[in-house]
């Protein structure tokens, strides 16, 4: 397989973006990955988006040929790939794929979601598509209500406290105040999070990500020929994608995602690193306990240990491995076929150097997306080229 | 590039399936396929899906990833690919290249749609989603009115007469008569189609494909061990994907889809052969009209000689190129993210010497896949091994 580097990288601000389409948003962070890359768009010869809801939130399939027409590259093959919140990073997984495996030379990568003009209950509707409709989510389950089970799990096996857990938002919070692209720039206070308004016991509303609008996007080609395009390349080191349960009660340990577990071993593994190799992670923090759960499945932490090291600091920008320094979804926003490919954004500008929350002498960054709970995940591991 | 071939099909009776889910329809299509190709399911390492609409009708996502966990496959890469009407064809190309390119050894294809448990302005709604929302069918165009409008320039430029294309409903319906899995199994004659219901002038109710709940599948292997797992094993010859203008005012010509054209380029190019080397073809005939514009598209018939060749028998069982001798989405019906994997389904039929409607010597066969009004196009040779 050929190295394969990202020269180009782009996103749009995430939140609430008024008067930007589903479309708009895409072609937005597209333009400005291409730029980056310096590259003339005549070159691109394939286009991956990751989208999840669009049909149903924003009336519009057919999502990555309509982007490739938008931004003049009509021809091209164009694919959408949908694995709920983990759309994106299946999308720059296969962009990576098609250029490692000698298919394609440059290939767009990006992902969207338009959710803000939708209501909350449309929304939630939208959302619970993610999880099994007929066995599980039909029966009135939703995703904040499907982590609370999880968290209280966690809590009750590990001894996990709820402050411990809270101060996953404290930190995010406090890291998307200093990220320009971040949905929410105010930092919250550990009684705010346990203060906040209960949604799903235990889960509160600073435990929880906003409905965002966003999208981001990459431009990769063989590493060989990256410095050609941007001084400071980033090298795809390693790709994971793996399936796991799709309900709750097929699962054997409501605290692990077997999903996340291999698709980060497969990911290790072609990388060539361990888990302490990493310094800088994105890791999927759709509630707080996520990213608690995360940081032990990627191998950050022991089982049970992910409270207490965020509690002493390990996760934080100057701890152990930097978890999240963009603010993750719960700060930054989770449109949430774009977070994979966001993710992928703040670990090159951090590889560069140029991060929101720079993390110090970051040479190895980990982007891990995870769909439902846990149905499926994405794991990629970024290096300095 | 490995050559690849297709070890089993699989496919659901297409129509109205009571008592099937989503999920359920794809489960079958794909024990059918893995039966056939009496391969041990461990050995699948990756799964493709083509669904459109499963989110909005069905209110099921991560569709990929469910479907790996009802098979017992769960572990395994599972990836939803979307190009509205075009993502079976989508599925089948990247089961191919994932192959092909030495990715994987085994992969399970499928596609996917359940329709008839929603109202048919819920479907019309949904099915809009594949064209261009914000700058098109906003404005209240429908794909029967789309379609109506290209029916209506095709005869005003080349002479095309409406009888001419309601002799591809007569065909289609004669042919679906034969297939067991088709939806339509009666005849019709030519006073019945021109006097059905005007849907969207000319286009008329037996001009275009019913609602219908279905799924097909495929098992694919490198072609060097294919005679391990079937007798009969089918090779890809070649694939093409390519993008074209989603909006009916961008296209240059209303009377062709560049989409088409490029892919097939690509897979003739791919498969070493000319169009006058296929017998039989499942092609994209979503309304009467698009079966004409495709045989054109293809190579078939020079431009504006489609109609004719209708008229002389050309594209019937005994013709120069046995078109849809399913039935096509016309009679068999359409599922919408299943057609593509249901045209493949077909074909491997027809070269095992097997098809509803069976093609004297059919040594290639070729599936034309399409979405929206062309704005997106797979095409796929299959040969026999």
């Amino acid at each position: 397989m050929r190295d394969v580097a990202i020269i180009g990288v782009g996103s749009t601000p995430f939140g609430r973006v008024e008067g930007m389409g589903i479309v708009d948003l895409a072609v937005a962070a597209c333009r400005e990955a291409l730029a980056d890359a310096r590259v003339d768009r005549a070159r691109i010869q394939a286009l991956y988006l990751g989208n999840f809801v669009g049909e149903r939130l924003a009336g519009q399939g057919s999502l990555a040929a309509l982007l490739a027409g938008r931004l003049g590259l009509t021809g091209i093959p164009a694919t959408k790939v949908e694995g709920a919140c983990a759309s994106g990073g299946i999308a720059l997984r296969h962009g990576a794929l098609g250029i490692g495996l000698g298919l394609y030379d440059f290939v767009l990568v990006a992902g969207v979601e338009k959710m803000t003009a939708s209501s909350t209950p449309d929304v939630t509707a939208a959302l619970a598509t993610a999880g099994d409709e007929a066995r599980e989510m039909r029966a009135g389950l939703t995703f904040p209500g499907a982590f609370g089970i999880i968290m209280r799990e966690h809590m009750a096996r590990y001894g996990t406290t709820r402050e411990q857990v809270g101060l996953v938002s404290v930190k995010n919070h406090g890291l998307g105040a200093a990220n320009p692209k971040a949905q929410f720039r105010k930092p919250v206070t550990l009684d705010e999070v346990l203060g906040s308004r209960l949604i799903a016991d235990p889960i509160r509303l600073f435990d929880c990500p906003p409905i965002s609008d966003g999208a981001a996007a990459a431009v990769l080609c063989p590493a060989e020929w990256a410095r050609d395009f941007h001084a400071k390349p980033v090298k795809v080191l390693g790709s994971g994608h793996a399936t796991g349960p799709a309900t709750l009660w097929e699962m054997d340990d409501l605290t692990a995602f077997p999903a996340t577990v291999r698709a980060s071993r497969e990911a290790y593994a072609m990388a060539r690193i361990a888990p302490a190799d990493v310094q800088v992670a994105e890791v999927h923090d759709c509630f707080t306990i996520a990213e608690i759960i995360a940081s032990e499945d990627l191998g950050f932490f022991p089982k049970g240990k992910g409270g207490p090291a965020v509690e002493e600091g390990w996760t934080g920008v100057e701890g152990k491995v930097a978890v999240n320094p963009s603010g993750g979804l719960i700060a930054k926003g989770h449109p949430v076929g774009a977070t994979g490919c966001a993710q992928v954004y703040e670990l090159v500008k951090q590889l560069r150097g140029e991060g929101a929350n720079q993390v110090r002498n970051a040479e190895v960054g980990l982007a891990h997306n995870l769909g439902g709970t846990g149905v499926v995940s994405t794991v990629t591991i970024l290096g300095r080229l």
